[in-house]
C-alpha cells in the first residue's frame, strides 16, 4: 500500500483545531490541487470562497447550526456550484445558453464538478498534516449564506470545509461492507443478501458506539439513518435552487 | 510540495490503455479508498459497479457515444447515486423516509457523496501509476445504461471511470486563473475583472490548442463553452431522475 492510499484510507473528520491560520502557500496548494481535478467537458463549473473574516466565520458557524469548528479553524472554504461565468460567456459570445444552463443535467454537472474539486482539496490538506471536516450545515440556511458571501445568480454554496492543524482527532468511522457498495457487472438486487449486509454493519456500528461511549450509546446504522431520514430537513432546497437560476428544467 | 500534492496537480485524463486488467487487489484498494471519503451525515448514498464483462463494456462504450476507451481499459467503474438501501431501511425500521429521500436536498447529497468517493478512487488509481478518465457520456442514455446494469429504483448511474495502465498520456490541460476560481470572503462580482480573467484564459487555451495541432485549431475557452452550452443535451434528465424516484421535491 503506497503512502497516498494510506492517507486516503486513514481519513477521519477533524473538528478541533489549533488557533493557527493556514499560510498563503498552503491555501494556494489546496486550491490549485482542487482545480487539477477532472471537470466535465472542461466546464469548470464551480468556485471556491475562502473565508478569513472572523465575523463572517462566526455568522457562518451560527447559520450552520452552531458548529463551533466553522468559526475556529485554520481556514474555512466554501465550495459552490457555479454557472455564473457561463451565463456571462453566453452574453459575450451571443449564444443562447440559458436552456442548457437551467437544465437538471447541468445542475448535476456543477454539483459533481464542485465535489471532485473539493475532494482534491481535502486530500491536499490532509497530505500536509492538516485535518478537515465537510460542513453540509451551511445548507440549513442558504439564503443567508448567499447574502453573506455575496454569491450572484447561478451560484449555489454547496458545503463548507474547515481545515486546520488538528488539536484532537476523531476515531475513524467504519464503512458499509465492501460487497454492499461494490457490485460486479450488475447491481445485486438480492434483497435478503442486502439485509444481511446491513445487519452485519449494524453490529459493527453498535459496537463502535458502545466502545466509545462506555456503553451509553449503541445505535445501529439503520436506526440512525431511519431516524435522520424521517425528519424532513432542508425541504426549501428546490425553491432555493430554482431561485438561484438552476431551474431543474 | 509533497508527493501526494504533486500527484494531484499532475492529473491528466488517460484514454489509451494497455490490454491488461486490474488485479483484484488493485480494485479493492481503489474501492476501499473511495469508501473512506467523507459522506454527508454518514449516509453513504452511493454504489459502485465494476464492469468486467466485455460485452457489457462494448455496449456501454456505444451508449456513451462510441468512446472506445470505455470498452478497452483495465477496469471500468460506474458510480451511482444510491438511496435504494435507505428506502429499504425505512421499511425495515417502519419509518416514513420517502418525503426526505425524494427531496432535492437528498438528491444533492447523493450526487456529492458519489463524487467524493469517485475522486478518492481516481487518486488511489493514479497513485498506483494507473490512468483514469471520467465518462459523463453514460448520461447520454441512462435508460439503457440502467437496464444494462440492472440498477433498481432510487439509483442513478452518474458517470463512469475508465482505469488502466496508460499507453499514451494526454497533455495536461490548463485551468482557469486561480483568482477566477478562488474568492476571499465574498464572491467577486466585478464583471470587468471577471471578463479580463476570461480573456487571459482564452489566450492560454488558444495557444494550447495551436501548439498541439500545428496551428489547425485555436479555439478559445469561452468559444468552446458557448458552443457546447448552446446545444441542449440530455434534456431528458429531469424526467429520468424523477422516474428513478429522485422526485426533486
Amino acid at each position: 500500500m503506497n503512502e497516498t492510499i494510506k492517507l486516503l484510507q486513514n481519513h477521519r473528520s477533524v473538528r478541533f483545531f489549533e488557533d493557527k491560520p493556514l499560510s498563503e502557500e498552503q491555501i494556494k496548494a489546496i486550491v490549485v490541487s482542487a482545480q487539477a481535478a477532472s471537470t466535465s467537458s472542461f466546464i469548470q463549473a464551480y468556485s471556491i470562497i475562502g473565508v478569513t473574516d472572523q465575523d463572517k466565520k462566526d455568522q457562518l458557524a451560527a447559520l450552520a447550526g452552531g458548529q463551533e469548528y466553522v468559526a475556529k479553524n485554520g481556514h474555512f472554504f466554501v465550495f459552490c456550484a457555479d454557472l455564473h461565468r457561463h451565463e456571462l460567456i453566453g452574453e459575450l459570445e451571443k449564444k443562447d445558453v440559458l436552456p442548457s444552463i437551467e437544465s437538471t443535467e447541468k445542475f448535476m454537472v456543477a454539483l459533481i464538478d464542485a465535489a471532485l474539486a473539493a475532494q482534491n482539496a481535502a486530500i491536499a490538506a490532509e497530505s500536509m498534516g492538516l485535518g478537515i471536516c465537510y460542513i453540509g450545515g451551511i445548507r440549513n440556511n442558504l439564503d443567508a449564506v448567499s447574502q453573506l458571501l455575496k454569491t450572484p445568480k447561478r451560484v449555489i454554496p454547496l458545503f463548507g470545509m474547515t481545515v486546520g492543524y488538528p488539536q484532537k482527532e476523531n476515531e475513524q468511522k467504519p464503512r458499509l461492507p465492501f460487497e454492499h457498495i461494490y457490485h460486479e457487472n450488475e447491481y445485486n438486487q438480492d434483497t435478503e443478501a442486502y439485509k444481511k449486509q446491513l445487519s452485519i454493519f449494524d453490529e459493527i456500528i453498535s459496537e463502535y458506539y458502545q466502545e466509545r461511549t462506555d456503553g451509553k450509546r449503541s445505535d445501529t446504522w439503520t436506526g440512525q439513518m431511519a431516524q435522520m431520514l424521517e425528519k424532513q430537513t432542508r425541504m426549501y432546497m428546490k425553491e432555493f435552487v430554482k431561485k438561484q437560476g438552476f431551474d431543474l428544467r
